[in-house]
């Protein structure tokens, strides 16, 4: 994360339940982490994805992908940096860098992509209803570009 | 479960992700586990918890509780068997007891205690407006009581 | 899956726990099913991933990806096919498809990649001392390449 | 958490997809945040629960309950706060009170009863082998009784 964006990464610490019997963190957990680190940006932010809900849109995933390239162990804590790289208001595109805390190794990388919907699960455009959601991500997105 | 309930046990498989690095099902899934016990068997029963749910009444929990006899094993399967032990038509007490399939070994003995509440969450008589969903409780705790 | 393979789909049903505050099925969760799946289809092919194990070899995942169609609902039942597109003794590629399996509508597709370790988390080439193993996938590719 | 522990509650903000389609955090995550309370808790009196391990030494449980009082939702930030009420070198029994950081209220209770192992899970005295281990659950007990 470039000091441009000043959103420092998010940080995660490995639960034990979060572990499989091969003794590191089950890769199905990374899609999760994935989910807390966008909530932790919107937060981050300014724009909590609680308030977005409440303003009646959500933003559920069309595809998500994770490249496991070191595993994760029980206590250890990781950075998890993300970056929009695709919005038009209508779709989005997120990438995630998952990185060692301690040792600094690359652990993960993943993308997600994403839609935009009303609380009947429609899709909506929210440049037009929704401005200050398009602000966010459009901002953000260029943010990324720069960095 | 005594042949008068005519309802065999949930039958579960436990999964590789369920397992945690000491090797054994982590102790949180058990919980879960019950919640399936308890749809499955009121699938058996005639009415899904799908179809309460589509009538307005949902069941959260008010306690859960677990004693844990037997570590169980990932790829083992067990036999959960389910008691309505107390149903008034506004609180309920069920209890489980979790049995390995192929070594007949108590795995774990549960207990969860409910309400009944409306689409507001607010609690409900379901005597009242929902009689078929209270015959299926009190019939099921009658037959248990019996066993 | 074509009549050759003589597999039936692996069969799921939606748990409550499994569901999000959108009211379907929370997206992390089909990385989870493919393993599910994984299992289901090594035990129907006569070696089960356990057995596997007790013998000290590991299938690590690579990487995940999922792409969601249609949002899946408590209680739905969906029928996941898997097939094994390349192995070569050292590295694997399964890919799954989700469907409805009462509306037969596509839910979701996805993909895994894989290798072999032993027991210390080494990379194993599986043909040199695992041939059961090797023939397991082998033989099984074969029969996927011909549907 | 009196002033005398001087160990501040362990906070945690309830992730996406924790919550069920009830919209609220499904019951069965309470029992994983109190075993991250409790590495929380171990972190925090110097010996953290990852360094017992590699002693040798596992703490499994034997039973978990939890009181549901009132539903906590997506996004909200818990406070909860862990004391030891019972601890002999061969089991210990662990309290849990989860209160809203926001709104002050009482959210739930719950326990845990645990017992010590060594990495063949075999049960051990800690006071023997492991006195460093014994004297962090004793003093911290002590501390509880005073509080």
């Amino acid at each position: 994360m470039s000091e441009k964006t000043m959103i420092p990464p998010y940080e995660r610490t490995a639960y034990y339940y979060e572990t499989d019997k091969m003794g590191i963190v089950h890769h199905s957990n990374y899609i999760r982490w994935f989910e807390e680190t966008r909530v932790y940006f919107l937060e981050k932010c300014g724009y909590p994805y609680r308030k977005m809900e409440e303003e009646g849109v959500m933003i559920p995933v069309l595809s998500a992908s994770c490249e496991y390239k070191n595993a994760i162990r029980f206590d250890e804590t990781v950075l998890i940096d993300l970056k929009v790289t695709e919005f038009n208001g209508f779709k989005m595109t997120v990438t995630y860098t998952v990185t060692g805390k301690d040792d600094g190794v690359l652990k993960a990388v993943g993308e997600t992509r994403h839609f935009f919907v009303d609380s009947s699960l429609r899709p909506i455009r929210v440049k037009k209803e929704h401005i200050g959601i398009y602000n966010v991500f459009n901002d953000y997105k260029e943010l990324c570009l720069q960095s």
